[in-house]
């Protein structure tokens, strides 16, 4: 009897071309499935609920997998671990239904984009963070953010090569917080861009992010989302904010 | 005319030996002394104010050296940068009286111990914490920090090797405080120690950290720190706690 588990995945995308398996490439996925299988004894490949791009992070990836192994649902992370690298942690696992495909069951995604915004880019902080060295206007980035929150046609916001079927998504929330005196150094913080949907398109939140950022720097006004949005055009919008700024942080089923 | 430039110097200690210049290996050090002699065309020497170990990090490491240059103080972190590796940044520079030397002037030092305390270490944190599995109690911790607090002979708590000429060290300020919902995954958080004193023996700070962490896991008492200080005997201490969740953050003299 085969059961279903899945997996809950944190990883250092730095030295990763992304999730999606491919061939002579170093993948999230492909080690994974080279980990899985090892250690249960079986030809595993597993099915990702995303596929972040090269060099994204993540606390709270997911992948699911079929089994006939007889380990206990919840004990399946410690096996696992021990054939991962480092930079992948399965932080939990447990049992799901059989039918259950983690791509196509509603869900809420959460994402964070993480700007270091200071005179330098702290070594301690650079495989983690975006660097901006002009002083940010957190207020106006906020003021920005709540354009994107609803139901909206996100064509302006996907990046060249993006496939989907219908280019709506729906944002619960979107929050712009900031963490201060991370040094010392003055002016030095951490600027968070926490996102919430029912999901996104490729490249989407980091053409959010590096909107809001350009809004931060005063190259447009928070109102000026409102008609990028329906402008249906993705040079309306800003740019795309390098990869190692973003970590996908959460996955929520109704299981 | 020379004038003395003060750097303050971040870094992501991981890949390097420590501050101190060895030959054939890669130092802190050796890499800063290469790039300020390069961008100000000098053979310049600097003096690190402090020799962290191989692997310990850096938001605060203070070193200083003689120029000729006709830079502007305050732009001389702008300059070195350029010919540092990104995991090596300048923080600020400043000019200071020309006798100052930053290893015979009183000074505050703070250093941080960072431990992820979770079930499995967080890869995104893997390289700036100590992971611990078992359940850390907080506030024994806290508590058995106080006994070190003061002026007290720390032969129990110096590395073998090190030498000084007095094991007489008055610690300021020592803290251990909590950061909660790292992950969601129940109880992962980060734990760290922040120790204020006027100096270091060898290895002082990481096994103040090893010993804290025996008494957070219920091997010692908070009261069995107080023995220990007495013994004068380094094998009257706990452990010494590895060098990634160290961090030197604060450097702090009288000018």
């Amino acid at each position: 009897m085969k059961k279903r588990i899945m997996l809950t995945i944190a990883y250092d995308g730095t030295d990763y071309k992304g999730w999606q398996i491919q061939p002579g490439e170093s993948t999230i996925e492909g080690t994974v499935n080279e980990a899985v299988s090892r250690m249960l004894e079986e030809d595993i490949h597993v099915i990702g609920a995303s596929r972040t791009d090269a060099g994204v992070h993540a606390e709270g990836a997911v992948a699911v997998f079929d089994t006939a192994s007889p380990i206990p649902a919840d004990k399946y992370s410690f096996v696992i671990n021990q054939a991962l690298p480092d930079d992948i942690r399965v932080l939990s696992s447990k049992q799901i239904p059989d039918d259950f495909h983690p791509r196509k069951v509603p869900c809420r995604k959460t994402y964070e984009y993480r700007i270091y915004n200071g005179t330098f880019h702290l070594p301690t902080k650079r495989l983690y963070t975006h660097h901006v060295y002009g002083k940010l206007d957190v207020e106006a980035m906020n003021e920005a953010g709540e354009y994107f929150v609803g139901e909206h046609d996100f064509t302006s916001f996907m990046g060249a090569g993006g496939q989907a079927l219908t280019t709506v998504r729906t944002i619960y929330d979107l929050g712009v917080r900031c963490e201060n005196g991370l040094t010392g150094q003055g002016r030095d913080r951490e600027i968070i861009i926490s996102i919430t949907g029912n999901g996104f398109l490729y490249n989407m939140v980091r053409i959010i992010a590096g909107t809001l950022i350009e809004v931060g720097q005063g190259r447009y006004c928070p109102e000026d989302v409102k008609a990028m949005l329906e402008a249906h055009d993705r040079t309306a919008a800003g740019q795309t904010a390098p990869a190692c700024g973003l970590c996908l942080v959460k996955y929520k089923y109704d299981i």
